[in-house]
This record gives structure tokens, sequence and C-alpha cells, in this order.
């Protein structure tokens, strides 16, 4: 049994298969919500009588753990990279205690450079983006390659944004009355907004769409699009040249306009980015660490959830069946209750004409797991002998934005003893990931959920030993994550990235690429779609069926969608409202954890 | 028991039940090419020693037949609108054949329009089709707002991708030497193709990309997407132009470039279209009518296949489970032999963990179920109390296209009787569905499958008499086929409408929607994906499992996707194969039917 468990020391798989396992609580899934369960199960207080569980196991399908976040050092470059999450915000009160208090991790400013020096390139256009304040200074209006409406000429995409969100929420009656001295604005470009995260939670319920004329007027914001919203304040050229410039097409798609609001303007209190120094995963990895090294807990790798039914023949409430990729074989478990701690498209693959799925509260489950899109997402690193942004054009850190496919890029660190650089060449998502995804013919999606795809055997510098000094046993060195770039997509990315410099970019020495739409991630992260109560939905997917002790977590239907910190949020609250475990006592207990 | 079948006289469903239903060949889905294998089953001539099937019944899990084809009558006007599929090409000879020569249904030529005529509304930029070519002929480059390469200014969009498409042909030396005759520049801005369905297939087969000094260089051109292809050629701006003004985004999305090129320049011999006077779906209730009416036919309707196993206390080879919407029951069926003419999403969501998709080739099975998109499409019918684009436009008939999000307007007929007019307010697919959908609190997705929704009810001009007409016997009066557009949603397409019209347009007495992206449709029509070898995915869906009698059928895996006549193509050729059925006798033999 290679990579199946991470405990060498305990019972082995066959003999559990054999015996059969039965275990207090089944958590699935190894990504940040299901490794934080354990961790909290296992290490929090309990209130009243409760007693904590005796046996807690984490079993993951894939043969790793961590789920969307994903480090990778590039072979000959002391420079981490990330193939998934790479950020947090200071803000983040369960992350950053997490990270900087309890695992005491190495972190550091994210690079996000200033915007000011932002390179945009739109319909074949160069911009900086201080040519817009430039202009503004000089009281000019910069001109853009779209056709905007007169009063919209010379905003930056982003104070365009805001001076639609401001006047959408000044329109609104309600919101004056409650809310108007918390928004301002400051000057001709410039709007200032004090809301905290709770407060933009009342305002998602009760805000109304106030627009003179519009089709949409009298409607709750919630049940419309954010792209609806954004054309009808901007016309479609307007909505063009924000979604164009802001880099992430999932940011403006046509998801729940007042969480998009929300989220685009942020909450009062935000800091500013960090990461940790040797990759985000450490997060993953601590929690992990710290899980195992505890009584009666147990991680799994490498078996994945095909169904579950009540168990009739068991002092257990469930019976749940795995498939064990390396042996290929299915084998039961026996638990109390249930955690699933898996995004919407992981949930959609388990067995769907189980009874969980079928029971008469069944509909209300299916059309609320639909409640979130799936976005799909597309990275490529690229490693290069010198940073030639720095010594080309003088880029430090930060990114550039752009219409075509490759939508933007990162400039990250160098490496001082060799020169070599990171690039995150492209990351792109929603309807330009098909731009990239059809030129790699990879290996069936079958396959892709277990066993390491034939590129990645033997192509790494990515060491047992590394793996060792992240917590970890393993058995068999770790090849290196992602996948193999082929040489046509590193050259195409080349050619886009050479437009949008403007000069010609050299060979990368090494690329890697991470399809984060492929099963059984589904997407990279989610979006709430447009007529959703998530007042209502969230705390129901935390316990969908209130007779049964199977729950739904992860940061997919929270209100930090793709933040672990939303991952963490739907954890805590389903541990305390279900397991009955005490606030944390290294959290401010006023701190606010969301619907 | 309402609706669940058509032959009143026949053994009720729940004697069916009780007894057990046993035949020979169970038919899933009631499309087009469910139809056309009863059909052809029960009124083909057979081949050596083999013998008709003594049963065969078609199950279809919906209220209706017809599946992707669906005809409206808006109230108050006596002109048929079309929510599905809307018209046929005269080459091809199944399709023409049928409808013209063995229904003789009356047809009519379709109100496709002079292309000079059509209307563009391009970034807030208005055109008609003609503007090009007036510039043309005056020595001109007509100005439009794309950042076009120097050698493509000039160039209506459909001339560009001619260009494009004769460039990349004639730089392959293979198809030089092959077709390099086929095909010719006619002068500075036409280019002139004739090449014949069956040499698109080898050309298909054997392309290669001999673009000199682009990341694709060397690369089978199937390999890559059509995206991909037309930006290499004409920049993403160039790519923008193309996609924006061609009117359905999924015709210029990144799926297969080989296929994509055939199916945008046309086979040789491609004649116009046409359409049926009383509804394209009459065609399915003629195949329906000749089917039921012919000694051991049976049409059940609100039946939907589960899941199927192998029989082993039957005679039969195999046992199907149904659900019947009306008693929400299940049952169960043994047949000999199983006919799946579903689309892409229809398969999906059957049972997968049923040994059909779990097989030894399930993995071939399943990773070949995915070798083609689905794709989402919408459609809004108004209907407006006089035609404004004749009496205020001049326009008789034809389209207008646009980047905004209702993508595309086609132009209906007039009822003589009330001047009653049938606009095709937006037909919009890919992209720009969520733009329209995000506006529509639908019911939950499991209630769309069976029952009507409420807003259906109580709403309908659509007679039982009419249905009889048809050919039908139904036992309660039918509703109006789609779904009632919102007001909002209305409201909206109008001010699209007017923006593209340059004039306010008036409100429509009466609208309809319809989103095949929905289940069990999954899209209205479906593209190959690059990397598909489509001479062997096609027979390998007919026969998926080489020593099993279970076929999937339609058009979604055929070389004519969107058209009936790929559903056609493909049915006749997996009877042919494997129920021993000959050629049919009002076919020509020269025929071709494709991979």
């Amino acid at each position: 049994m290679k990579n199946s468990r991470m405990e060498m020391e305990q019972l082995s798989y066959r003999n559990d298969k054999e015996a059969g396992l039965s275990i207090d609580v089944a958590v699935i899934g190894g990504g940040i919500s299901g490794l934080y369960a354990g961790y909290r199960l296992l290490s929090g207080t309990y209130g009243g009588d409760s007693q904590p569980p005796e046996s807690i196991h984490i079993f993951e399908g894939d043969d790793r753990i961590g789920g969307r976040l994903q480090s990778i050092e590039l072979p000959d470059m002391n420079v981490t990279g990330e193939l998934g999450g790479m950020h947090y915000d200071t803000s983040h009160q369960i992350t950053a205690t997490l990270i900087e208090d309890i695992f005491q991790l190495d972190h550091t400013p994210f690079p996000s450079g200033d915007p000011a020096e932002y390179t945009y390139y739109l319909r074949g256009q160069h911009f900086k983006g201080s040519d817009w304040i430039d202009a503004q200074k000089r009281g000019e209006r910069l001109d853009v390659p779209y056709n905007l409406r007169e009063t919209d000429k010379g905003f930056r995409f982003d104070q365009l944004l805001h001076k639609i969100v401001y006047h959408v929420l000044m329109a609104d009656p309600w919101f004056v009355a409650n809310y108007g001295d918390r928004i301002e604005k400051v000057n001709d470009y410039e709007y200032a907004f004090r809301l905290t995260a709770s407060q933009w939670d009342d305002i998602n319920v009760n805000w109304t769409y106030h627009q003179e004329g519009s089709p949409f007027y009298g409607m709750k914001v919630r049940d419309i699009g954010f792209w609806n919203l954004i054309k009808d304040q901007a016309g479609q050229e307007g909505y063009a040249f924000i979604a164009d410039t802001e880099g992430y097409y999932s940011n403006t798609m046509n998801w729940n306009a007042a969480v998009a609001v929300s989220y685009m303007i942020g909450s009062d209190g935000e800091g500013t980015y960090r990461t940790m120094t040797s990759g985000y995963d450490q997060i993953a990895y601590s929690l992990a660490k710290d899980f195992t090294d505890s009584q009666g807990a147990q991680l799994w790798t490498g078996n994945r959830l095909e169904t579950f039914t009540k168990a009739t023949d068991s002092p257990r409430r469930y019976r749940l069946t795995f498939y064990n990729t390396e042996e290929q074989a299915y084998w039961t478990v026996d638990a109390d209750s249930i955690i699933l701690a898996m995004p919407k498209r992981s949930l959609e693959l388990l067995d769907r004409n189980s009874y969980f799925f079928q029971s008469d509260a069944a509909p209300m489950l299916n059309q609320n797991i639909d409640t979130v899109f799936s976005i799909p997402s597309f990275k490529l690193l690229m490693g290069f002998t010198y940073p030639w942004w720095k010594e080309d054009h003088g880029i430090e850190e930060g990114k550039a934005s752009t219409d075509l496919p490759m939508s933007q890029c990162y400039y990250f660190g160098t490496d001082p003893s060799n020169n070599h650089s990171l690039l995150l060449a492209s990351y792109n998502d929603l309807s330009t990931v098909p731009y990239w995804n059809a030129l790699i013919q990879y290996e069936g999606e079958q396959e892709s959920a277990g066993a390491a795809s034939p590129d990645r055997t033997g192509a790494s510098s990515y060491s047992a030993a590394a793996e060792k000094d992240r917590g970890l046993l393993v058995k068999e060195p770790h090849t290196l994550p992602g996948e193999k770039a082929p040489k046509h997509v590193v050259d195409e990315a080349r050619s886009q990235l050479s437009e949008v410099h403007g000069n010609h970019v050299p060979e990368p020495y090494t690329a890697r690429i991470k399809d984060w739409s492929r099963a059984p991630y589904g997407g990279g992260y989610h979006n709430w779609r447009t007529g959703v109560a998530m007042e209502a939905v969230m705390p129901f997917m935390r316990h969908p069926l209130p007779h049964e002790a199977i729950h739904i977590v992860g940061d997919a239907y929270s209100g930090k969608q793709g933040w672990i910190e939303g991952a963490f949020c739907e954890t805590e609250k389903m541990l305390q409202e279900s397991y009955h475990l005490q606030w944390p006592t290294w959290l401010s207990t006023s701190y606010y954890l969301g619907f």
C-alpha cells in the first residue's frame, strides 16, 4: 500500500478493509475545510456535557492533501510558486491567527505592487495604471478604445465601478436611511466606502434597485446579475471596459450583484495581502500535522468516497463506501457522522442515486448545491533564467492585465543564487480557460482523480525530504505538482506576453500548468448565483437534513468565496452548531463569521 | 394515467408494471433520432435472414416528444414560431426526403433574407451588410471599431473568415496536392470553396497547420481550437470582430478547428434553407404517427430512464428501470437491445454507477461522451401587434447581429388577418446565456424534467384539437410551450432591440422563452472538442461495448451537429450496422452518411 495513508505505523488499509473500520466522525476531503474540521474537533473545547469524538478520520480522494492550495518549487529556483490559492488578507482573523500565531509559519507581504504601475493592454493599446490618474490631474480624460458613455469617460475601470456602486447604493432610500453616512464621493473620480462584512450582509438582504426607467427597477439587487447591473449603468461598452481590465472575468460575470459588489468593494478594516514564504499550502500541512499527531486521528489519501447509506447492521449510523485508487478496490467505513468538506463539483460526482440526494429534502439539497457557479480557472507558471520584466521593463512586482486570452500575469520573485525568476505567465478564468485547455490533450477525466499522469513521473526536484519538512511521512519521492506545459502552449503564451509587453519575451527554461476546471474540483473558486437567499442557503448546507448527522462545509457556499477564510468560517459555525464546540479561545469573540 | 402514453387502447401502464413489460427493442428518447429509429426498424427492409423486431417501444422522459424541436403558436397569431431547431438545408437528403416526399409536409423557404440587408451593431456603431461591399466597390476599406491588422481591414467578417481558411488550407502541401484545385481566390475580398462533405472528412483527418513561426506550426488542425486558429491568423481583435458579428458565439468558440472550418464554409452542393409551414416539429410528429400506427410499436411519454442492468431472471438481455413522472413511481422493462437516442447531458444524467458506465470499456465510453461541448442556447420569442421592423425600418426578413447580450434577432412572419407579427427577439448562446437566465428564477432543476411549471398552466391557445391535427391523441389540453418571459426580461430585450435598431421598439403583447441549457438537454446543440478522432469516436458511440446490444445515436456525436440530418445519419448507420437494415429505398445510394 503506497500513498494510501500517511501514518505507517497504524493499521493497514487491508486489515481495516477486512475488519471493517468503525469511527465516530468521517471527514471527506483533505482540503482546508476538512483539515480544519479534524483539527478543531480534536483540539477544541466542548460545551456543557458534550464529549469530544474519540475517532476522526479524514479521507482524501487525491494522492495529496491541500485541495485547491498547491504550492510548487520549479526546478533550479528557490522561489515558491502557487498553482492554487496564493494569498490571504490580514483582516481574515482565523487564517491570520492560525498562520501567524498558532503555527507560526514564516509569512511575507504578497508582492501586489502598485496599481499605478500595472500594465494594461486593451484592444491592441497599451496603458499604465497611472495614465488615468495623470490625465485626471491635468484636467483631461484619458481616451480608451471603448465606446464609453460621455459621463463615464476618463475614469479608470476601478473608479468607474466605484462610481456605479455608489450611485446604485445611494439611489435606494433604505440604504441612505441606514448606511448613507458610510459612503461618500471624495472627488470627481473617487469614492470611499466604509461598510463592514456584517453590514454588507444586511445590505445583501435588503438592497433594492432604484434606477428610474431601468428594466430592473424595483428588483432586489441580489436578483440581478452583476453584468446586468453594470451594463444597465454604463452600457455594454462600459461593461466590456471594466471586465477586460479587471483581470478576473469571474469577478464581472453575471453572478449575484449584491455579493459581487461587496466582494469588489471590500469591507471596512481589510488590510493587506500576505503569503507564506515556503508556500501557501503550508497551512494545510500544518493543520494535517497537528491533526495526525492527535489520539484517534487518521488521514487517508487516495481513498475516494463513492456513496454512503444508513447502516443497518452496525452500531454506527452510516456506512460509507470508498474507492482505494492504489488497489482499485472498494471498501467500507462505518461512522456516526459525516462532514462533506467538498466543493460543488465533488458533491455532484458522488452517487446521486444515494438516499442523501434522493430523500424528501433532496430537491432542496440539489437545488442549493446549484446556487453557486463553479469557475474554471487556469494557471501557467514559467521559470526564466532572469527577470526580464525587471531588466527590460523596470517592473519589480505586481501584474499586467489584458483582453488577450492570457488575461493577466503576475511578476514573482528571483532566486538570488542564480537569478532564476518566477512568472505567473497566465492566470485566466471562465471564458478564457477553453482557449488554453483545448490545446492540451489531457488524460481522460476518469484517470485524473487518483493516479499521477505519465508526464509527471521522474520530472521532479520535489523530494521526499521536502515533504518530510512539511510534517508528512511519504513512501516514495513526490513528483512535481501540476502538469507539464506543452511547447505550443508555452510559445502561444510567450507570443501574448510579448504583445502585452511590447517586445520579445525570452524562452522560459521550465513551465507548469494547472487547470482547476478538471474533476474533481470543477473550478478554482465559486460565485453565488442570482436569486439566492444566502442567509438561508448557508445554514442549510451546513446541515441539510435536520434528522441526519451529515454536513457540508467549504468556501464554495461561504460569504468569502475563493478565500480559505470562507472555508474556516463555514466549518467553524458548523462545528459550533452541530458538535457543541465552543468559540475558539484564540479568536476575538466579536469576529463576524457570516450567515 | 394522463399523458404517459399516446395510444389509449393499449395496455395500461399499471398493467404493464405489474405484468412486467418484455420487448425486443427499447428506444430511449422521443427526439428525432429515437423516432427515426422506431420508424425505420418497423418500415425498413432487412438483409439476409434477419427478421424485423416484433416489439419496439420508445420511452420519452418529458411529457412531449420532439426533443430539441419545439414549435409554438403564440396567442392571437397564425404564425408558427420555433423554440428549437428551425430550418433544414435542401442538400440534407434524409431530412428533405422525409419531409417533402414521404410525409409530404407543407414546406416553405426559410426567411433568411439578404445578408446585404442584415443589420450589425458592434461596439456602439451601426452597419449594414452592404456597407462593406459598397466600400469595396468604391475601392475603399470600411472602418470598423476593431483594431484589425492592416491586411485584414476592409473585409466583412465572412470574407475575413474565408480569407483565413483559404490561407490555412493552401499553406498545407498535402491539401494543395489533393484538393488545391477545389478552392480559389476570386478577387481581393472573395474566395470560392468546392469541397464535398466526404472531402471535408478527409481533410479533417489529414490537415496540418503550416503557418511559419506560429506556436501551432506542425500540429494537426483538429488538435487546435477555432479561436486559437483565428487569433493566430488575425489577432485577438480580428477574432473579436468575427465572433461579435457572426451571431452565434458557439460557431467561433474554441472547438475543433477542422470541424469548425468545414461547418462554417459548408459543403459543395448545399442548397437553401427551408422549413415547415405548420412548425418544424411536424417532422417529429409525422415519424411518431407512422411509428405508432405500426404493429408492435408503442410510444411512452413521461417515463424517464434511470438505469439498466443485465437481466438475470428474464429471457431478455437487459432490465431497464423507468421513473413514471405522473405516478412518481419506478417500474421495469425487459428488452433485448437498447438504443440510447440522447444527447450528452441526458447520458450524463443516467445512473453513472451502472455497469454500462463502469464496465471495462467504460473509461473510453466516459471519455468519448465528453468529446463534445454542450452549448447553452436561449431563445426569446415576441409577438407584436404590428411588424415594426417592416413599418419603421423597411426590413422584410433576415436578421440583425450585435455584441450586445441579445446577440441576434430574426424577423419572422405577419398574420395577415390581424397584422400580429413574430420576432425571435434574441437568439443567443454560450457566454451570453447567463446574462438572461440569471434574471429568471426557474423552478429547481429537479422539477424541470417532467412536470409542467406553474406559469405554463392555463396560459394556452394551444389546443388538444391542434395536437390531433399533428396525429396525436391527447388526454388534456396542451399548455403553451416554453416559459413565460418575466416583464424585466422583456423590457431589457426591448432596450437592446431599441439600441440595435436606433429607435424605440414598442411593447410586445406576448413573449415566450426557452433555455436549452437546462436539464435534461444541457444545451441546444453540440460542438466537437479539439483532439478528437471523429472517425473513431462516431462509430464507437454507435456501438460502445462490442459484446452488448446497446447503442448511442443522435446529432450530438454526428458530422452534422445541430441539424436533424446529423441525427438521421448516425441512426441510419447504426441501424444498418447493428440491426441489418438495408439502405433505404428512398435514399440515393451515393449519399454520404459520414464517418
